[in-house]
């Protein structure tokens, strides 16, 4: 498709205003909006900021007020045309006498879509697929929460350049800098939930907690022009401020979590992934799942997670556990930090995750790279042409 | 030191001059020379290009003509002070007339140092220091050849993100793309000397030629401005024409090499490296070393290596090799390409190194971070500081 240059322009600056609300929308997309008026000047812009706040649209209409009659609005994921806690953004924008929308992605969400359709049943003109794969990339643990009915999954680990996480005798701190894991703490805090075996619990008990070295909220505040008028804050927590961080996730088909580990304590909740076939008396919120070769399976937890609203899991490993969702084809994303720094022995940063022999190499690409402090950020995502028949995406 | 930006600039150029002699210098340094006319404007510029060729300052000097006179040198090692197979660069720098030169390092080198000495004794301005990490970074081969007696070794690996060069059943081909291979082949025909270990020789039978994409010679004959009245080509091979390719050596304590390896083919020069204690019929040129550990007293390989002109070494592994390099502290730099793909298990890219708690890391700085096709190459060095007493460097 051939797209005139100013509409990706402007698409390209609602995909960017879109990323504002990334990691505060849950469960929704996150949306940006830009809205000319008909003499192709910007009139308004907004996005999606937190659950139950307004619509990008809304937002953007707001700021435009009149002069969006007869002009043209940019929406990254096609408008809705249900009414949720807010109105459908379809009518919005055919009260505001918007001429033409552009769309960079359609709904996938059934009960959602149809925005498009409604538009041009009242004569307004509509274009969809502009700019369609960045706006995919940011929206992408929303798409895949929608399409595959599973929460998306991260999975993050930090390693020596020889890929190992640990000293032969299990020491692992620090092997990245300061920098590295302030960004992680970005990370878990853009998360729904942040997930760990069994194993790393007993090893190294973390909390998991989100601890970012500024407020969660404060990236999106400081967010686009039209989205000062919208009410509450606009941090992951959302206006009911209650939240306290991403849910944590137990891997633990044989509820072996200490009832002292730190991971139940109560700075966030806290989710205990057991075999259904498991007696225990562990206090704690328990998600009874059926076994999967040494594991649970991994397939029926995202789906239950998705069920609690879950869109985006930050999967930390260890490596066993790590090792079984790249087995399984259920890491969507990869975020590795590389350490200059060698071990040559130690623990390896995956575990056994199915490979025999060279051609079932899990093939990614790399999307991102980036310097952190001393250390190298790759963010790498699974090649779909490669993947096995059978396999998800 | 305070630089004045005019010293810099034009240094900056002639170290860009001097990188062009990379790979084809050897036994000498990479140098390269900018020479100024007395008003400032550039007379002449020239590198080093290949041993026995004509020295940086006289291919400049040669091109500035009686411009020189009066007029500024730039050079980024001290101009020799001896006769080798050319006369002494400090004597055609005062037949020039040249009134000042800057310097980036002082030559290591006992017999040819001296020149700045010479320069000012007779009146000429002479300056030291300037953009002196950049040239040393332009010069690290030789520079570590002459300072330590040894060749400078290189550790080249190829891995997945998760640090694996090969799957369980041993296969590895191919893990990097094409692109990332041609680049090892331009490396490894910069260099003098290509290394593998036995058990490298053993499972894979490399040729342990390079193969470069284009003729290695053809980047350096893009040369400066003045390098054209250069007597011979520029390529890695000098004007003799005689060298096939850097020297392979093979780590081999007990003489296990085929004598139908491909390592022993007729396409390059070999040298096994084999236990002083060995009994062989091995028909190869063999090089007799003390024992230590499990292996061979590498830096007594350095050593012996440096006495026959290697003055850099591009070590390919396998990983116990490389973790023995890495663990008696003599890898001066490491190439990693990375490769978008996950194994989990399967041959890890560095064998044991000698560290057993996380105090004990190998730390190195990320230095370059390029994109070659769809992998990543990551080029770092060892952190000096942390280095342990009794290492070198």
């Amino acid at each position: 498709m051939e797209i005139p240059e100013q509409d990706a322009a402007h698409m390209a600056r609602a995909v960017e205003l879109a990323g504002r609300g990334h990691g505060s929308t849950t469960p929704n997309p996150v949306v940006g909006c830009v809205v000319l008026d008909a003499a192709g000047q910007v009139a308004g812009e907004g996005f999606h900021a937190y659950a139950g706040g307004p619509h990008a649209e809304v937002v953007a209409l707001a700021q435009a007020g009149e002069r969006a009659r007869g002009g043209t609005a940019y929406v990254t994921l096609e408008p809705c045309d249900h009414t949720g806690r807010t109105g459908p953004c379809s009518l919005a924008l055919l009260e505001a006498g918007v001429a033409r929308v552009v769309i960079a992605v359609p709904d996938p969400n059934p009960k959602a879509a149809g925005g498009a359709a409604r538009l041009r049943a009242h004569g307004v003109a509509v274009t969809s697929g502009v700019l369609a794969e960045a706006a995919e990339r940011a929206n992408e643990e929303w798409l895949t929460f929608v399409r595959l009915g599973r929460s998306h999954v991260t999975w993050k680990f930090a390693a020596t350049l020889d890929g190992r996480s640990a000293a032969e005798d299990g020491t692992s701190q620090w092997i990245t800098s300061p920098e590295a894991r302030a960004d992680v703490h970005r990370l878990r805090a853009a998360s729904d939930a942040v997930m760990a075996g069994i194993g790393t619990v007993l090893a190294d008990d973390p909390q998991l907690t989100a601890r970012p070295p500024r407020p969660a909220g404060a990236a999106g505040s400081s967010g686009a022009a039209g989205s000062s008028g919208a009410a509450g804050p606009s941090g992951a927590a959302g206006p009911s401020g209650v939240q306290k961080g991403p849910l944590r996730v137990v891997v633990d088909p044989d509820a072996r979590t200490p009832a002292s580990a730190r991971v139940l304590d109560d700075r966030a909740p806290t989710l205990i992934a057991v075999a259904d076939d498991v007696d225990t008396g562990l206090k704690a919120d328990l998600l009874r799942l059926p076994r999967h070769d040494a594991g649970l399976d991994l397939r029926a937890l995202l789906k239950e997670l998705a069920a609690r609203q879950v869109v985006s899991v930050f999967l930390e490993g260890g490596p066993a556990l790590a090792g079984s969702f790249v087995r399984e084809g259920l890491v969507d994303r990869v975020v590795a930090y590389v350490a200059p720094a060698l071990l040559g022995s130690g623990r390896a940063a995956l575990g056994t995750a199915g490979v025999g022999t060279i051609g079932e190499l899990h093939r990614l690409t790399f999307d991102e790279i980036s310097v952190i402090g001393p250390d190298v950020r790759l963010i790498a995502r699974p090649v779909p042409t490669h993947r096995q028949p059978g396999e998800e995406r």
